[in-house]
C-alpha cells in the first residue's frame, strides 16, 4: 500500500523503518528522515519535531503505525507523518522480498540435488546447503546490483537451475558431448553460497559483513568445497582412485573459482571446462537481465521512456507499458 | 577418412585441397606444402619433387585423388604424397561443414519468423533472409574463432534459437513484463547478417571480404534495417503513427548495433532494451560454448588432458572422454 | 549584463529562466533557487517567500524583467531578487548561442557542399542538411563537453571545414596522393549530424533526446547515408557500376561511422581510408581545442591561473591575461 | 663447462640434454638439435646424421658424454656434436639449480617457523612444509619469469624471509602498530607453496602440470590453509573462541589469496590487512629484482650494454662490468 | 586533545582552525562550520550567530581559544562553539606533523649522503637537498594519500632509507652484482623532491602549487639532475670521459624519472637498471605501508573492525586492537 | 631502379646493402640473405654459394654493384644474385630519404624560428637546433611507425610546422585568444628533438642508440630545455621576474613533455596549456597520415584493394588509384 499512495492523499499505514536519519533545523529542533516501506514499495518520509520522549526509539527494522499525508515536493511523493507508534506487527511480512514461494523454490533447487548421480558432487552440494539452509533462503544475490531483496539469491539460483537444466540438455543433445549435467547444477546452485557469510541479514536489513572483505564469496566457497571434499574422500576411498578423485574435486573447486570469468572480474582462474563455460554465461545473463529488470520496475529516470542510468552498466534502460 | 588415418599407414584418398604453400629447397627442387581434408578432418602433407607440367596447378578448393604415407614427424602426423590426380569430385560434398542438415535448420529458423506477430519485425526479417538465403545457409559464424565451417552462421543461429525461444518464454512468464518475444527472436536471426558481406565463401574455401574493412558487419546490418524499415512503413503508414514507427525501428536497430554488448568490443552502443541484453548474453553463450567446444575436439595441447590454448580466452580446456 | 553584475551591485534586468528548483524553508516558506542568464553569462539567484500566485509560474526558458541585488556568498556571487514579472521579450534574443552569425557561417559550410564535383556524396550531403536544416543551425556539439551552446554544432563544423580544407590541400601538394577532398569534407560536415535526433533544443534550452539511448548519432548517421545513397544510386544507375556504386557509399558511411577513432571510444570501425583518418583527427583537435577553450573563458579554478579541472581531460587548463 | 667453451674450441664434456628437437634436411637425413647444459650454462649443438640405432634415444633429461667442435653461426654460439654416448652420471649433478645450499636455506626457512609464537599458524606453516618439503626444496618459483630453476622457489622464499624479517621489524619499531610478524612470515613462506602442484619437476626439467590449469597456485593454497586450519581447531578448541578461530583463519587464508595484489593480476582479493600489504610488496620487489638479474646475467641483448628485452617488462635492462 | 574530547563533555582548549565555511540559516543568521584541530586530531564545530565584528576574521591556519561543548550527531562528534577568540599561540606547535624529530631524522637522511663515493652523484644530492633544505624537511609527500602532514617527504625519504640500505646490501651480499648502493639510496632520497614546488605549505596548511599542473615533480627534478649534473661535469671534466659522463647523468635522471614503474602512473619511462627497480619497489613498499596505515590510524569505517575505505586502493583496511 | 624491378628480368643495378643474414644449406653451402636497396625501393635477394674470399664481406651501409635475376617465389619478387663486387658509389646518394629537398625545408623551418618574437622561446629554439643540426636533418621520426627514412623527422616537423602555423592563426582569429603562435612553433620544432640521441644514424641505416632505453627522447628534452632556458636567464635576468622566468621556462618545458597527449602514451604530463593542446593534435594528425600514407604506398596486403595491416593502428588501409 505504501508503494501506491497518490498525491494529496491521508492514509493510515503499517509500515517498516528501512532507513532513518536524525537532523535538527537552523532553530534548534529535532526531525526524522524516515523511509517507511512495505510488499508494496517505499516512502520517504517527515517527521517534523521528533523526541525519543514522545515517539519512541523509531530504529531501523521496526514496525510503525502511522498516519501520514502525501504530497509532490520537487517532483516526487514525501509523506509527512501525523502520528506515529509502534506496531506489534512482525517486520518479515511487511518487508518486500523475493516475489516467489521461498520454501516451494529451495525444495525446487533442492530437486535438483536430488537427481544427481555423481556421489560427491551430490554430497557435497547436500552438506554446503544443510548447513546453511535458512541463509541460503534469506541472503540476497547481491547489495543494490540485482536480486538485491531477501530471497534474492535463492531466487537467483532457481532462474539459472530452469535456464541451465534446459541449456545443459540443450548442447549435449547436440553435439553429444559428456559434459556432466550434475557439475553444471552443482555450479549454479552453489557459485554464489560463499555470500551468506558475505552478507549480513535478519530477513529485513541487508548488510556487508566485515567477514568478506578479507575472504570475498569466491575464497570461501574455494575453502568450504576443498574440505567437504577431502572429508567425503576419507570417508569413501574406494569410489575412485586418488587421481580421479583429485580431478574430480578440482573441477568443482574450477567451476566456482572461474563463475566471474576473469581475472579482473575477481575469479582468480578463467573457465576451463564446458560447465564452467556454461556456470559462468548463465549466471551473467541471469544477473544482468535482472539488473535491467530491477531499474526498469523502479522510478523512471529523467528521460522520458527509460529509467534511471545503471552505475555499473552506464546506460538506461528502455520502460515498457503493461501488456 | 583423411581425420581418421594412423601413423605408419599407406592410403589412398580423395580429399579437398585446403592450404597450399609452395618451397624450394636448397637444392634448387620445388615441393608443395598441401593441407588436405575431407569431412573427417584434415592432414598437412609434403608433396616432394613438385612440377606444374606434372601434377597439375594443385590450386586451394580443387580436389585431388592421391596416394599417401603417414608418418610421425616431431609429434604430429604427417603425410607424404606418393602420386595425386585432380579428381572430379564436386568439393562441396567433401568439405567439413555443419553437422546438421542446413536445410532442416534453416527450415526450423524460418519458422520463428513465420511466428511473429508484429507486422514490420516480420516483414523485415523476412527481406533480409530473403535477400542472402543461400549465403545465409553457406558463410560461417566467425574466422577461426567458433563455427567457423560453412553453416557455421546457420547453426549458431538455430542453437541461439532455441535457447532464445526457451529463455524469452521463462523470463516473461516468471516476471510478467511485456517485452517482445519478437524481438528477441529477429535479433537472434539477423545479429550477423552483415557477416554474408564481411566474409567470402564458395562453399568450399572461406575469406575476408574487403567489404568488411570498411564496413563490418554491425555497420551494414544498421543500414540495410534502417533501409528495409524505412521502406516498410513508407507503404504501411496506417499501421502506426510516424512516432511509434521511429520507436519501433530504432529498437530492431538497437538490438543489432548493441549485440557485442560494449563499446570495447565494437558495438556503438550498449545494451538498453531487455531484448538486446537477451540478444548480446545468448549470442555469449553460444559462441564462448561453441570455441571451447571447438578446441575440445581438435588436437590436444601439450598439457595432458588439456586442448590446445585458446588465443582469445587465454586458456586451455579440459578435455572428455567419450561417455 | 547579467554576467558582469559586480558584488553590492542593484540591477534591472531582463534575463532568461535556465534553471529553476523549488525549495522550502524549515518554517515551511516556498523559496526558489534560479539561475538567470542572458548573452553576457549567468547568475545564481535566490527567490524568497515564492508563491505561483504571486509571482507565476517562472517555467525554465521564459524571460522575465527582475530587480535584484548582488552579494557574495561563500566566495560565489549570488542575486538576491526584489521583484520579478514575466517579459514579453523573445527569449532566443537573450540566450547564449554561438558567436558567429548562424546564417553567415551556415552558408560557408553550404559553399562547401556546393563545389563537390562527386554527385553522390553532393546529393546525400544536400539531402542531409535539407532534411534538418533548421535543426542543424540550432543544435550544439555536446552537451556540457564542448561547443555547448545552441549553434555550437554548426560553428565546429565551420571551423573544422576551414581547417580540413586546408589540411587536405596541404596533403594532396605534398603527397601526391588522390584521396577525395570531397569525401573529407563530406565527412567533417556530416561527422554529427546525429546529433540533431540525440538532443532536443527549442533554441533556449538544451537536452538530451531519449531517442539517442538506443540509436546514438553514431548509429543514425549510418542508416541514414545508407538510405540516401542507395535511393540516389536507384535513380543513377549509369553513374557508376554497383560494385563501384557500393564501394563509394561505404566509404561515406565509413567516414563517419570511424569518426570517434576507436571501439571503446564509440566507433564501431577503425578509419581505414586517408579521408577517415583526416576527419577524425580535425574532429578531435578543434573538439579538444574547443573544451580547453570552454574551461578558459569560465570561471577560474582554486589553483592561481589555472580553470576549473576538466571532468574529461583530468587536468586544468592555465589562463591567458587579455592581450 | 658447458657455459664457458669459446669459439673455435674442440671439447670433451658430460652434459645433460634439456631441450631436443629432431629435424630432417630436404636430402632425407634426420638430425637432432640438442640444448646441452651443466651448472655453467648452455649450448645449442647439432646432431648431423643422428640415427636411433647409432646414438641411442637421447632423451630430454638424460646425460651424456659429448665431444663437440664450438662455432660461431650468425653471431651466437654454436657446437656440432662429433661423438654422443649416454653417461652414468646423475642429472640432478649436472643441472643449474639454486647457487645457495638448498638444505642450508631450507632450514634456514624453517627456523623462522621454529619462533612464530601463534599456534595455529605454526602448526599450519609446519604440516604444509611438511606435506611437501622434498617438493618445496625442488620447485622452481616460475616458469620462465623468475627463479625458473630447481630450487628456484626455495631461494625466493629464503631471500624474501630475509627482508620480510627486517621490514616487519622496522614497521612495528617506528610505528607502533600490532600488526603480526608471525603471519607476515607465514605469507612469505606458503604464499607460492600451490606451485607444487602447479608445476611438474623431477629435479632436472620442469613444466607446467595439468593440474594447474583448473587450480592454480593461489586456489590450491586457498584450499589447503582452509583445511588444515579447520582441522587444527577441531583438535584445539579451547584455544580461541570459533569467531576468533573464523578471524585468524580468514586472515591466513587472506595474505596467500590476495599476494598478487590485484584482481588483473589473479588474486580474487586486495590485500586489506597490513600483513597482506607487506607480503604482496615484498613479493614483487624480490621477483622483478629477480627478473631483471636473469636477464642481466644471460646474453646480451642488441642494444650495447644492455640485456635482450623483457617480454613482461617491456624494458632491456643496463648491463653491469664485473667490479 | 582536540581528538581525545568525548561526547557530553565541555572544554576549554587552544586549537587551529583547519578549515573554516561560511553559512547563513533561513531565518538570515551567519554561522561558521570551522574545523578545529591540534595535534591530537581534529573535530568538527559550529558556531552559530558569527559576526565578524564580535568573532574577528577567524581565518584558515589562525589560532583560537575555544569553549565547546561536545555532542554526537548522526553518529559523529560534534562541537557546539560557545566562545571563540584569538590566540598568540604559534599554529606550527599546534599541527600534526611527522611524528619524529625532523632534525634528527633529516641528519640520519644527510648521513647516508655523506657516506656516498661517487663524486658526481654526491655532489648533485648535496646540492639538491641544500637548495631547498628547509622546505625538504616540511613537505607532505602526498596531499591526502599517504604521509600527507608537514615532515611526511622527509619521513618517508628516511624510512625508504632505512629499508634501502638494508636491500641494497642483501642483494650485493647474495647475488654479487655490482650494482650502486649509491645511486639506490640517491634515488630513494630525490625521488620525490619535485614535490617541493609541486606542494605549498607554511607548515601548518598544505595546497597543491599551480606550478605542478605544468611541471609534476617527475619532470621538475629531470630539470635539476641534467642542470646540476651538466654544471658539475663542466668543473669536473677529467674525472671521467664525456661518454661515461652522459652514462651517469642518464642513469641518476632514469632513476628518477622512473620511480613510478610504469608510463600510465606517470612515468615517462619503465625502470631499467636494477637501481631503478629497488628505487621503484621500495617507494611502492612504504607508500602503500603508510597509507593503509593512515587508514588504520583513521576513524573506523562502517564494517566493523574495518577503516574506512580507500578511494585509490579500493579496500578498507582491518583494524588492529592495542597491544 | 630497384624498386621497379619485374619478374623475369636480368638486371644491373647498383644498390645498397639495407640488410644482411648469413645461412649455411644443409648440405653445409654458406649463403647470404641480402636486402638491396636505393631511392626507389629494396628487393629481398639470395646469394647462393657466398664465400668472403670471393664477395668480399658485404657489410650493412656498403655499396655494390650487382647483377640479378628477378623471379616470383610465395607471391613476392625476389632478386637472385648473379655477380656482386664493391662500389666506391657515396652510400648517401642511394638510400631512401625524404622526397624532398632537407636543406630547403630545413631552411622554411629555420624561418619560421626566426619571426619568434620571445626572446627566451627563440634562443633556447636557436641553440637546440644549432647545437644538433645536420642530426636534426637526417635523424627518421621514428622506427618503423612513420617517416622512417633519413630527414624524416625535419620532413615530419615541416609538415607539422605549415599545418600549426595555419591553425595557430586560425584559432587567434576566431576566438581572439591571447595564446603564444611562438610557443606552439617551438613545440612542433622541438617536440622530438630528443630523438637525436634515441636513435642512431650515418645517414644510410638507421638504429635505435642505447641512450634511448634510459632517457627516451621526452626524457632528454625536458633536461635540455631547462637547462638552456636556465642559462638564458643566468645571462638575461632584466628581461622578467623571476617568476615571470618560471611560467614561462615550465610552459616550453610543458609543451614537450605533454606532446603525446596522456600518461600511457609516455608523457609525464597531460596538455594543459592551449599551445600543448595544440601541438599534441597537431603531431598526432600527421603521425597518423604519414603512418597510413606509407602503408598505402608499401606492398599491398592480402585483401584486395587495401594495404598491409597496421601493427599499431589494427587496421588496414584503402588504396588508391593513380589520379
Amino acid at each position: 500500500m505504501i508503494g501506491t499512495l497518490k498525491d494529496g492523499v491521508q492514509a493510515t499505514a503499517i509500515a517498516i523503518i528501512l532507513e532513518r536519519k536524525e537532523g535538527t533545523t537552523k532553530t534548534g529542533n529535532a526531525y526524522l528522515d524516515l523511509t517507511l516501506g512495505d510488499k508494496s514499495g517505499s516512502l520517504e518520509c517527515k517527521l517534523w519535531g521528533y523526541t525519543p520522549e514522545l515517539h519512541g526509539e523509531l530504529k531501523e527494522g521496526s514496525v510503525v503505525n502511522v498516519h501520514l499525508t502525501v504530497s509532490t515536493y520537487n517532483g516526487r511523493l514525501q509523506g509527512k507523518i501525523g502520528t506515529i507508534s509502534p506496531s506489534s506487527e512482525d517486520p518479515r511480512k511487511l518487508v518486500k522480498g523475493t516475489r516467489f514461494d521461498p520454501d516451494a523454490i529451495a525444495a525446487e533447487v533442492m530437486a535438483y540435488v536430488n537427481q544427481f548421480t555423481e556421489p560427491m558432487t551430490k554430497k557435497v552440494a547436500e552438506e554446503l546447503l544443510a548447513a546453511d539452509w535458512e541463509s541460503f533462503k534469506q541472503i540476497p544475490a547481491a547489495v543494490g546490483n540485482h536480486n538485491n531483496w531477501p530471497g534474492g539469491l535463492l531466487e537467483h539460483v532457481w532462474s539459472m537451475c530452469r535456464i541451465g537444466s534446459f541449456v545443459a540438455d540443450h548442447y549435449k543433445k547436440l553435439y553429444k558431448v559428456p559434459f556432466s549435467k550434475d557439475k553444471v547444477m552443482f555450479g549454479i546452485i552453489c557459485h554464489d553460497l560463499g555470500k551468506i557469510v558475505e552478507y549480513e541479514t535478519d530477513g529485513v536489513t541487508i548488510k556487508y559483513a566485515p567477514e568478506g572483505v578479507l575472504v570475498p564469496h569466491i575464497v570461501s566457497a574455494i575453502g568450504w568445497i576443498y574440505s567437504r571434499a577431502n572429508a567425503w574422500y576419507q570417508k569413501n576411498p574406494d569410489v575412485m582412485t586418488k587421481a580421479e578423485f583429485v580431478c574430480e574435486r578440482n573441477q568443482l573447486v574450477h567451476i566456482v573459482a572461474s563463475h566471474h570469468g576473469k581475472e579482473e572480474w575477481g575469479s582468480p582462474v578463467k573457465p576451463a571446462t564446458l560447465e564452467a563455460v556454461l556456470v559462468h554465461h548463465i549466471d551473467n545473463l541471469d544477473s544482468k537481465f535482472m539488473h535491467a529488470l530491477g531499474l526498469i520496475e523502479g522510478r523512471p529516470g529523467s528521460l522520458k521512456g527509460f529509467s534511471e542510468p545503471s552505475k555499473t552498466e552506464k546506460t538506461s534502460y528502455m520502460l515498457y507499458n503493461a501488456e
